[in-house]
């Protein structure tokens, strides 16, 4: 289980070195706790204090969180060890730090360890006067509960999410604005994955699961958590046409039903996925949408929500109002993602 | 071997479908022959002409290069088959319908067939008064000659030259002067990469080399050809540490060896290397730079210049003069690099 590791127990503190020292123009890097912070605060750089957009949880699917940290998007980030929630004094100290007065807004993926640490967190937080919100994303269509999970996971949509509510923050919305737009995101987001191969956990040194050769799991969770099922291999069309049928079937049972509006479409590696196949999906999933009368006006290809190195792919369907569109559109300058 | 693919024979053409609905704002995307044009030419968007810098070769290594086509990068992109050269009448015509009236600049990478069929579309439209002048990228240290290469191959210090040339066409410079730029770029710019396990040729269904479950390939061109050595696998560390001391042995061993200016550090994933890891040998590779007493004031960090699903990593290192400084940092907006 070969990776590009120098010591399994360091891997996040590695790997925050290494952003620190690429991205220092944008990224404060903290440790002992671990976070990260825009370099560009209000004392530092004269630009207005804005509610702070913070979000984490545990390492292993970078870039997010601390790679979407920047104008635009994040004020900080709060890695947890691989696929272990951060504890709340470490959510607590990233929240003050990233607090300019206006308020902090927590994303919070729904996973039992995550809510109640960046719960306890916003508790400890409010104790110092500092007024925190939070949203919640389960945007995983594929199972209602799951290993780490009551309810659906959060998984690809919380890049959306932050997006979203990083510029609404951006713009100089007050605490309940920014608050009710990234509630309305989470609401419009829909995703599902699937696995071909499994990543491996550097703490581990193995597979976070089995899967055989000739073998994919649909459904698959950002740690390797069980899907809906296990199929055979099946040519790229056919599995993103699953995929795609699970998504538009939730949408279609839920409020969300109406055709009309902005839909982005992203389509996300899974962390050993290469460019060229994450764009043949997308052409796939596009034809599906066009099947259904969905016109697809916006789009995300990449790898930011990845679960170690699996190899695999999730699809995200995103119905954006005006105000969500516009919110998807404005600037952002982060180290994995730049919008101009 | 299972790869997200629907059907071998069109693995090139199902990518380009997936980039063209993706990025119907960036791009043209032509087939039959297939290249990959600028969406915002002269006469659809009232810009003035500029030298028009196009390059290609086998498709494998996506993004590059008809992912970096946009204002400020590529004017055009010329994707071959897997790993095999696009025939002259394809360079032909992406050229001759890149050109803008103040002629083309080809950015070639050191593989025997590229470099002749490269040649043989700049005869043809030098025929058609179409003024065209090329450079060649030899920039991977690890090895003169090999499987497709007389000398030096060309990796991924193809991308930075495409930066700078494609910066220096957008401020209006003339061919001579993009393509003089473009010669000291790469001229300056040296990499070697290392691979931890072979990426899985879409056509063949196998993997392009084979390497024992402990063993890594140090000096391993993008195309898996042989590299320096095999090595037992280690902590990251010590991998990018060779990397490091072939680079800048290299370095010194030419003119290029003064430590004042600008050095630029770019971490290249192969394709199935996590961004975790992409950061974590950045930091190595810095650290090696520093204690040869090198500033490193640039960074570029992510999978840009590919082997397919290729485990593993490269590093180039780029000194930077001011001339070659502001042509990297100048804007661009292509759909895998976007500088504000």
């Amino acid at each position: 289980m070969k990776k590009l590791v120098t010591a399994p127990e360091t891997v996040v503190e590695d790997y925050l070195r290494g952003l620190a020292l690429a991205h220092g123009d944008l990224l404060d890097v903290h440790t002992n706790p671990n976070f990260v912070l825009r370099a560009d605060r209000p004392a530092l750089s004269g630009r207005e204090p804005q509610v702070a957009v913070i979000s984490g949880g545990g390492s292993g699917h970078e870039p997010l969180h601390c790679g979407l940290v920047g104008p635009g998007m994040l004020h900080a980030a709060v890695p947890g060890p691989v696929f272990t929630s951060p504890p709340a004094p470490q959510i607590q100290a990233a929240t003050m730090a990233a607090d300019e007065g206006r308020g902090v807004l927590m994303i919070v993926k729904n996973y039992t360890g995550d809510v109640m640490n960046f719960e306890t967190a916003a508790e400890l937080c409010e104790l110092d006067d500092v007024e925190v919100a939070s949203v919640l994303v389960a945007d995983d269509v594929a199972v209602e509960d799951s290993t780490f999970t009551a309810g659906r996971r959060g998984v690809a949509g919380t890049l959306v999410v932050e997006k979203i509510a990083g510029a609404a923050a951006a713009r100089g919305d007050d605490l309940a604005a920014v608050t009710a737009l990234a509630e309305r995101a989470a609401a419009s987001v829909r995703s599902m994955g699937v696995a071909l191969r499994a990543g491996v956990n550097p703490n581990l040194g193995q597979a976070t699961f089995d899967l055989a050769e000739d073998e994919i799991e649909l459904g698959i969770g950002i740690h390797g958590e069980p899907g809906r099922e296990r199929v055979p291999m099946r040519p790229a069309k056919e599995i993103i046409g699953s995929l795609m049928d699970a998504i538009l079937a939730d949408f279609e049972a839920g409020e969300a039903t109406a055709a009309d509006g902005d839909v982005l479409l992203f389509v996300n590696g899974m962390g050993a996925t290469p460019d060229s196949e994450l764009h043949l999906c997308f052409a796939h999933a596009y034809d599906a949408c066009t099947a259904r009368g969905i016109a697809v006006t916006r789009s995300l290809v990449g790898s930011y929500v990845t679960s170690l190195d699996m190899a695999g792919v999730s699809i995200t369907l995103v119905r954006l109002d005006a105000d969500l569109l516009a919110a998807w559109d404005a600037p952002c300058h982060t180290p994995a993602l730049v919008r101009c």
